[in-house]
């Protein structure tokens, strides 16, 4: 018998990759962190001596969910950014909040427990972008997550760097520190493009084609921000974006709601991926993005949550759920993205986009063993007639009972097993009462 | 001190009624199974000698949700009606399962599986529509859930009744079997309204008018049903309702996607009210019902879920989140229905479509205890800076610990009290191993 370190079988293992089977009573065998094998359970048994055997009988077995874009620190701010009535969107309302209140520590204790909640969620890497990214990378280290960090480029002065510059070298710098790290990875994570000249971009492309970097940003998320570009560069943000050499398959457009015909035709063309955030964009009444219309011109789409100050939750799956309904419904062609499409924008095509589709993203040999387990055996979802259906659609993240990152269980039966979960939630609740005891002007300026 | 039944603290109450306010560190005082007295906790304590005293520290208490609108028995067909390809909806899909498998033990198994989910979800009430509503009545009752049983009114045969006459006379016995009881009521369910006649309508009318039933059936939900109507009887189905006296107060219309000016000038006018159900109008490809353009006009809208055959789950807090989603995404207009409406539709506003809203649907004295409470303290909705929005975008319904119906507690820290679970689950699952192994045909005639 074959040593290895972890046995998990499970009533169904949805692989992802390389396509949308479903596999019933299979097992994963993990050893060094990696997954050496996805076969019947049956067979495993035999084949395999497992230090630790762990048996799911009536769970799904699939990879971690990977949330392509958060500003995971913005959970301390949790439902501080609603609109209590109906009118227009307020888009400094958050950064407001965040220069009034972010800091080191803040971003500790906010990516801390923004980290509880996605291994809860199945959750198993993000794609972040926030101030203090050494800090979001040091927390992510210390709670075995994987991420990917974004290294923020701004011209405005920030509680982290002064000018540009200083911004890419403090980000160089982290991303230096960081390389070769089996966890963490870095990506370019510039402001809206409308904020920065074409000095800064083009120093951006040169750098992230010589080190091989994502370059991840906010990108026809609103009309409000396209009239800008075109006003102060004449074009659409994506057509600046090629035009600076910017359009790549390196390139992640966060958001794109507003998609006209030509930069559909643009997004196909440069193998750029989108991540999709249907939740905020509606939330916030940006539109909605034409998923259907992506995927029929083969561009990747994945899924982001983006801040939890408005939206208000890091839910990959919910946000699943919602963008195959949304699709749906908007097209008027129910299944217009069908639900294995779906759980594989959630995981694999995240994967892919930060950069990480070699490694994660999906249950085959030689992969992380990036994993997450949902019982389907409730009310909510039992009997299981279409085990990606009940997944999407009947399912929620709270039946997650068990994630691995690199193999290590971080969330054990429901419990976390790394994070003091009291204690983050202690300290969230510190920032809560510091924030509601705050002087009034500075919830003016909210 | 005055002795009660039952108190119950918690960090936040809100009442939903008479308005959305949340107040900090009360309780609801309990007698008879009816609220004595919604108070400060320090102040409870000190005026009421509990039988009963139930603490939640870090929980919301606030009325249970009402689930405007069910298939209940449907859960057993969970997942089995997908569009595994975008295509448009095959209308017939379900029916075609129900004709296959329903009867009076399915009714009864489906109906358990659905109340079992609805209990977790805090959904203390549920307005019906299902073959074998002698059955769902019963089982409800047996579950101590609270109820209103739709007559079904149809001129095609089913497996309960041949003719319209015989479909409305069981209803009347059905109907006097109930009366007075304090957790059921009945209300007519007519099909969808281009398969009736104007005689069986007129007779649903007078006796809806005698007896002071509700009527609630599926209206606009699909153009094709609209084209239908204006096909055989030259009118849209409202306007036929309102030419056969059927538009008033009493008129649930479900569904209402497909609302031209003229309709909602007529909805508005007739004090009929509306259940949206957005996730199954989604999922079908059906439209989205204008709910801002309805509330502004003042028409009363409450939320349902529809069949889990397609949809899929009961979750009536699932789909005030998503009504306020999607109500601000198709608007562009953040906050277009604010968070404390989408509470109060899918609890007050429910009781009241259903005919109840004299008796449950807020927490004011006098009314039933119909309540449920939620833990906010998870890292999914902590810390709360807006406790109504951390309930209806944060939270998941997954956070309810107890639910109570008329005093009762049905759901005591996550476990249902009356329902053996695992025989539930067991007897759902039965029915999917005997559906799976039905031949091809059936199968076929999906």
């Amino acid at each position: 018998m074959e040593p290895i370190d972890t046995l998990i079988t499970a009533r169904w293992v949805v692989p992802v990759e390389p396509d949308g089977r479903v596999l019933e009573d299979h097992a994963v065998a993990i050893r060094g962190g990696q997954i050496v094998a996805v076969l019947p359970a049956a067979e495993a048994q035999e084949r395999y001596e497992a230090r630790e055997l762990i048996e799911r009988p009536s769970h799904v077995l699939m990879p971690g969910f990977v949330n392509a874009h958060t500003h995971a620190a913005t959970t301390l701010l949790r439902g501080r950014v609603q609109n209590q009535r109906p009118g227009p969107w307020q888009p400094g309302a958050v950064r407001s909040l965040e220069r009034r209140w972010s800091g080191p520590e803040y971003a500790r204790d906010g990516t801390e427990l923004a980290i509880a909640e996605m291994l809860r969620a199945g959750v198993t890497c993000f794609s972040d972008m926030h101030l203090w990214p050494d800090v979001v990378a040091q927390t992510a280290a210390e709670c075995h997550v994987r991420a990917s960090i974004g290294l923020l480029v701004s011209e405005a002065a920030t509680a982290w760097a002064s000018t540009a510059d200083e911004h890419i070298d403090r980000g160089m710098h982290l991303r230096d520190q960081y390389r070769g790290d089996p966890l963490l990875s870095t990506h370019f994570a510039p402001d809206t493009p409308h904020s920065l000249s074409d000095a800064t971009l083009a120093r951006v492309r040169r750098l992230a084609d010589e080190l091989d970097l994502p370059v991840a940003l906010h990108l026809h998320e609103t009309a409000w921000e396209i009239e800008e570009s075109e006003g102060n560069f004449g074009m659409r943000p994506l057509a600046r974006m090629a035009g600076l050499g910017l359009a790549s398959p390196q390139l992640v457009a966060v958001h794109m709601v507003h998609v006209t015909p030509s930069d559909l035709e643009m997004l196909a063309g440069c193998g750029a991926s989108v991540v999709h955030c249907p939740e905020s964009n509606l939330k916030r009444g940006a539109g909605v993005c034409p998923l259907p219309d992506l995927l029929g011109r083969g561009v990747p789409v994945s899924l982001g949550t983006g801040d939890a100050a408005s939206n208000d939750d890091l839910d990959v799956l919910g946000e699943a759920r919602t963008a195959g309904l949304l699709a749906s419904g908007v097209s008027s062609t129910p299944g217009a993205v069908i639900a294995s499409d779906l759980l594989r924008m959630g995981t694999l095509e995240g994967a892919r986009a930060v950069g990480l589709g070699e490694v994660t993203g999906g249950l085959v040999p030689g992969k992380w063993a990036d994993l997450c387990c949902m019982n389907l055996r409730s009310p909510r979802s039992w009997p299981v007639s279409d085990v990606v259906a009940a997944v999407i659609y009947a399912a929620s993240s709270r039946q997650v009972t068990d994630t691995w990152v690199a193999g290590r269980r971080l969330l054990a039966d429901g419990a976390l097993v790394y994070l003091d979960e009291a204690a983050v939630l202690e300290r969230a609740e510190s920032w809560r009462v510091r924030m509601d005891g705050a002087s009034p002007e500075a919830a003016a300026d909210e």
